[in-house]
């Protein structure tokens, strides 16, 4: 085994702790990665809360990782030590019928918790307790294993501490823009909340030709970063007394085009589907991530808002079938035709991966990239 | 004014009474049809039972017939007296944002009722009292006034008899399948409710190449019409103790494709949802037709169902544009392409309209065309 130095939580509600953890070495068909660099996104700190009840505790969270092959099981072949891999928190074996289907991305494989390896055992051990994974990424730990499936290879030249955000928030909000909403040149569209994947799918829909793009959050020290990357109005519904729909509706006139929920909160799904009022089929992208909302939320709404012929559609990883897309992504990164890059605020050392987390819920961060 | 017997309501729950009407001349930009046929469908057996409340009486019911333009307002120039036609329940302005957009088929000029004219009043008068007009098409009248631009002109040679089920069911089935969902050759789907509708939504997943069509109806006299029209299998969910959509799931390993309501019942549309379970990107089509639904439903889901990377889609008359698309419905059926004739079970001469409504609320009818 080798040792390394991740952030394990041990109980929901409890700050993260870096202990000394072995990590067993690749069984076949997995690959063992050094993680350099990861992202703090919201669903991390959905698990420390404790809001999957599917999720065991001890954990290492973290899903937004890049790091350099390490070591490889038997029968791996599409790495090798030495090479630089985005870890893939959706994974895609390539043989299932989801893989298969040109239209879905969501693999057999993936589950929303992903606590084990496919054996049913963990790699990770601390003071003789085993500990669990999380999405077969576990990017909180400076080593980390996972199935061959779960992991791209990407450019050489790419810097780890900037793409890691190519591993789940930017392709996220990017993609269901650009795949899963497919934004037409000189629409209007609404993107409700300015975290790392609102502020990637008003990316996105800029890239796609949107005309109008509105931006919304209680917080508006986000604005500036939004009107930065494309939004053209911002929207804070504090700032209104009538519902937010409404003020879309005399904002637009007809209603918006598409419109992207990044929140991830039940209240804001019917709120957002109500934005669309009068305004024919046009599209009703949920971007949320996955797991973003808790098992057994409940939303309510009259059915007519879809029966007049409205669409509302959810996306995982923003459509994108991960291994055949992440390592283009990062080419187009290298390229400067994607720029991920504006929405890391801040860099700490995984040993302020607490700090970290207080600078998210407190609204301070959009990114924070935790270094090893 | 020309004097008409046509199907009155005059009240919520009361049987419908043929009287004599009278129908003032079309005004300005307006058409009077003589209906030759209508058939009944269960949006309208819903406005007699009072379920929109946006529906004031007495009113003509009726939305799916034919005729021949008996005279023209001031202005008109699409239509002539002669010309047969299709009275259209949602029109086609040609002007609004929503006629211009490619993607929408709901004209800004549709409500849910269409009580009145566009200019406030009625065309039909009975005894000294104005009578409602219903959707603009009220085909159970003998004469009736529509906007030039709620209707369709159709070639000489069509059937009125057979070819007024190319005013709603037919299109709002066969269109939810062939448009909205745009169904794929090879793939499974599923068709809740096996009425007028759903069995034009059996027709439409045949003619996209479906390769499994699964009906499903709680009246087991349906099926034979179904395999008919090309339903592979037919289940009937009161031969189950377990919950519909696992059926589903046991025949069909990974769930449907595509999957439509066409019941218009709450809970189905949930339990249709849920019959996804585990099925990528599948579309999830609503054809219900307007109205279907009383206004004020709700409906109750956990949105993790779509989350993980489902459509729910709601669709308007089968997503046409109706004044373009109807008259070509109208030629393929002349060149034998589709065939709704095999809906029609029975034939009524308008007195006996109340029969019409007796034979659908029993279950014994699929469409009854009533003959002026």
């Amino acid at each position: 085994s080798t040792t390394g130095n991740p952030a394990v939580a041990w109980a929901a509600g409890k700050p993260l702790s870096v202990e000394e953890v072995e990590v067993a070495p690749p069984k076949a068909q997995e690959v063992r990665v050094k993680i350099v660099a990861s992202g703090i996104c919201r669903t991390d700190d959905h698990v420390l809360g404790g809001y999957f009840p599917n999720i065991e505790f001890p954990v290492i969270p973290g899903h937004e990782g890049a790091g350099i092959v390490e070591s490889v099981g038997e029968g791996v072949t599409s790495v090798k030590p030495g090479d630089k891999v985005i870890p893939l928190c959706l994974p895609q074996c390539g043989e299932c019928c989801f893989c298969l289907n040109p239209d879905s991305n969501y693999c057999i494989n993936f589950s929303e918790s992903q606590n084990l390896m496919p054996d049913k055992t963990s790699r990770f051990t601390c003071k003789g307790k085993q500990i669990h994974h999380f999405l077969w990424t576990s990017t909180f730990a400076e080593y980390t294993v996972m199935p061959e499936y779960a992991v791209a290879k990407i450019d050489a030249a790419a810097p780890l501490d900037k793409v890691c955000l190519l591993g789940c928030g930017f392709p996220t909000g990017y993609g269901a823009a650009i795949n899963t909403a497919k934004v037409k040149p000189g629409s209007t569209c609404a993107v409700f909340g300015l975290g790392g994947v609102g502020l990637s799918v008003v990316m996105g829909c800029k890239a796609a030709g949107a005309s109008r793009i509105i931006a919304i959050d209680i917080n508006k020290d986000k604005f500036a970063k939004a009107k930065e990357l494309g939004a053209t109005d911002c929207v804070n519904p504090k700032d209104f007394t009538k519902p937010i729909h409404e003020v879309l509706m005399e904002m637009t006139g007809l209603g918006v085009d598409y419109s992207f929920e990044a929140i991830g909160h039940k209240d804001t799904l019917v709120r957002d589907l109500l934005a669309h009022l009068q305004k024919g089929v046009s599209h009703r992208c949920l971007c949320v991530m996955v797991g973003e909302l808790a098992s057994g939320s409940v939303v309510s709404f009259d059915p007519m808002l879809l029966l007049c012929g409205r669409t509302w559609r959810g996306s995982v990883l923003g459509g994108w079938k991960t291994r055949d897309s992440i390592p283009k992504l990062v080419s187009s990164y290298l390229e400067k035709k994607l720029n991920p890059d504006l929405l890391i605020t801040h860099t700490l050392p995984i040993a302020e991966v607490n700090k970290g987390f207080e600078l998210l819920r407190a609204g301070k961060s959009i990114r924070s990239v935790l270094l090893f």
